[in-house]
């Protein structure tokens, strides 16, 4: 079955941006030529998951051709309907129905993008299969928390760890099927 | 001058505890003749400095001897005061003053055993030099958190990372000290 992967940096005290949206400690561990494994990652990759913000915001950050680019099946979570642009579809329904119909149809992986707001939705139904997390080396304090409070306990198989010279630490955990939920 | 360490395990989510002081994930690695590394960190430490609940808490747990065996200076920090009992002292003045003490003294390094408010307090005043966080293979959902919201931005320098069979990871990060605050 096609698995459901995050792959996504988070600050040591488990921050995905810093308040208002700032990303700039990630240039704390950019590195000409070092793409942390997300071009071979995203080469099993046919279909992403996101939210409407976080498609808005790398919208105008890198331009519509980050996903508009008709590799990729691209759903974005949104509550207001829009209509489809070639591969790029907004989905307003329920979000486990999408995914669960998505891992039963033939194909590559799937990744979540983000943001925080879908991630722990699928997190609140168990529906993340593969979680490689890449650390970067600063406590920044405040902002958006990569897990929200009050989520279902997951239990983790830690696969990989990989650190890097930019003090980056790369986690790869995958998820230990629970009997108790029967997924 | 002597380090103000943290020696503590945290769930990938980063919760140190579930809710209610349930502990009972850390059993997910628990391995007969493995410490991770304690007792040769505490070779190195002389004074601990820690909450009042969590004194009490691991007082009732393992008993008074964990701490009030005469080896190490225990810095109980609390609102109420109490009288010492043998190298045990019950601080309840200012907690950024007993640590610039402290550490402007001869001596060992000193660890910081918890619990989370006395962890923040000193994040908060940039206090710490050096973290080893242990990070267990579970997203426990909720429970007290390492890293409090709303501290200041302390970029890190990673030390070693080192990966354990039980599927731990342990981070070491020492502070990069930061010339705006000039600590």
């Amino acid at each position: 079955m096609r698995k459901l992967s995050l792959f996504i940096a988070a600050s040591l005290d488990g921050y995905i941006a810093k308040t208002k949206d700032d990303l700039s400690f990630l240039k704390l561990v950019e590195k000409e030529g070092e793409d942390y494994g997300y071009a071979e990652f995203m080469a099993n990759i046919d279909t992403i998951i996101l939210g409407r913000r976080t498609y808005d915001y790398v919208l105008k950050e890198t331009g519509s051709s980050h996903y508009d680019n008709g590799q990729r099946d691209i759903y974005v979570i949104t509550r207001s309907e829009r209509a489809s642009v070639g591969r790029t579809v907004f989905y307003s329904g329920n979000l486990t129905d999408l995914v669960q119909r998505l891992k039963s149809e033939n194909g590559k992986n799937i990744y979540c993008d983000g943001g925080a707001e879908v991630i722990n939705e699928l997190l609140n139904n168990n529906l993340i299969d593969e979680f490689i997390i890449s650390v970067i080396p600063i406590l920044v304090g405040n902002g958006t928390r990569l897990f929200k409070d009050s989520r279902p306990e997951q239990q983790l198989e830690l696969l990989n760890v990989k650190t890097f010279d930019t003090g980056l630490t790369q986690l790869h955990y995958k998820r230990v099927k629970n009997d108790r939920n029967n997924n």
